[in-house]
């Protein structure tokens, strides 16, 4: 093969290769130079049986470029934890036993059989409160919102949630339901379904560093959306998609 | 607490409850409903040590909410194959001597370190063209357009990579690159950078089966993308905004 494959070739691209070598060379604390992961932010994503894949995946790929941060997936046992399709696992590298502070936890949502037991589960909600009284954010993406109000975290709140799962977090808990991306409201910030956990990260990237920052991760993740088809916003969508796409949901996950 | 918990509750939300469960119930082949995983098109996604985590988990999102579809990680061997930044491992169900025939494969993309690894990988690289000679469809991510490329699959086609990747794809192959979204060269369909994929992924799905599916599975993720900045295009960055990205690539890739 006539291709060269030498190290860190790949990625040179359109800046000068000199730069992102040097960059890449520097020592911690030198001009220019990212500090070593580690010393910046710990994020734990909780992972929990029949999670939707995206809900931590997303926001993960996006807040391992924060400088210094460390991703750490968590569960109630280590180990591999399926999705709820039951096609995928992500592995859990640490028990909620091994973790009791995080400068930022987020709880991805998941379809109804992962949510309700993740709602049911009281190890798991004492867990999240536990980790929230010490948090810098207290994230969700999707039905992860509905597993804090479970918690008790969003009480009197203004909060969002996937789109089908909206009725259910304001008739059931204290909560105003408000139909956007994302909702800050003090330390917690909760996204709408799965794919609004990418917008989310970048906000919570930009809250932990700074605009340029998050605008560099948005850069790095290549994040210029252009969907193939303009389906994905719920309060436009007919009652016949609506509930086409409730019918896959339901026939996807086990 | 209050809040009820019954299964199949939390995502009733807007639409009706009587005919959610009347379709979660149907048996296969009655009307409305989605007939079982399984039966349709079998996807297969290549793990290698150092991808980036969100090029195999968005598509794998989007494609297991197809009907019938099966969505398989495979790897050389079975196992936990960890990302770029070695934060997260995905569970590699498969590996590449188990599977001889897949109805999509996709390829991922990731650091120098995983780029280069798969592309001077012999024994992933005859996988892959083993594969494409009977796929329906072979698709990449980000720079698993570069892998396609050192197995041979794109000599004389036009394709998309990740931004910083295509002055290598264009001046070591023999390849026409395009600045888009994702590229459909053939029966192969390559996206650009990390989040791309969720585009071709939903495009991907369209072609396996129609617009209307598409659309709603686009909807049942809820992608409505709205990022809160707007630095996503490398046609419209900065160098400076250029060299912070692959900065924070570099540092946080090991």
């Amino acid at each position: 093969m006539r291709h060269s494959t030498t190290r860190r070739n790949v990625l040179r691209g359109t800046v000068a290769a000199a730069g992102l070598a040097a960059t890449a060379a520097a020592p911690a604390g030198a001009a220019h130079a990212v500090p070593p992961k580690g010393s910046g932010p710990d994020i734990g994503i909780l992972l929990y049986d029949g999670y939707s894949l995206l809900d931590p995946t997303g926001p993960a790929e996006v807040l391992s470029r924060l400088p210094d941060a460390t991703v750490t997936m968590i569960a109630e046992k280590r180990g591999a934890v399926r999705t709820d399709t039951a096609d995928v696992a992500v592995v859990a590298e640490r028990s909620i036993d091994e973790v009791d502070r995080l400068d930022v936890l987020l709880v991805p949502g998941g379809g109804d059989r992962g949510t309700v037991g993740a709602m049911n589960n009281q190890a798991l909600l004492r867990w999240i409160r536990a980790i929230h009284r010490h948090s810098r954010w207290t994230t969700s993406v999707c039905t992860g919102s509905v597993v804090l109000a479970a918690a008790g975290l969003l009480k009197g709140r203004r909060a969002t949630t996937y789109w089908a799962s909206a009725e259910y977090l304001r008739s059931t808990f204290d909560v105003t339901y408000l139909p956007q991306r994302y909702v800050h409201s003090g330390k917690i910030i909760t996204a709408a379904g799965v794919s609004a956990g990418v917008d989310m990260a970048l906000y919570l990237a930009s809250l932990l560093t700074d605009d340029d920052t998050a605008k560099a991760i948005q850069l790095a993740v290549e994040y210029d959306p252009q969907p193939p088809f303009d389906a994905g916003d719920a309060t436009e969508a007919s009652p016949q998609l609506k509930e086409r796409a409730l019918q896959l949901l339901a026939s996807s996950q086990v």
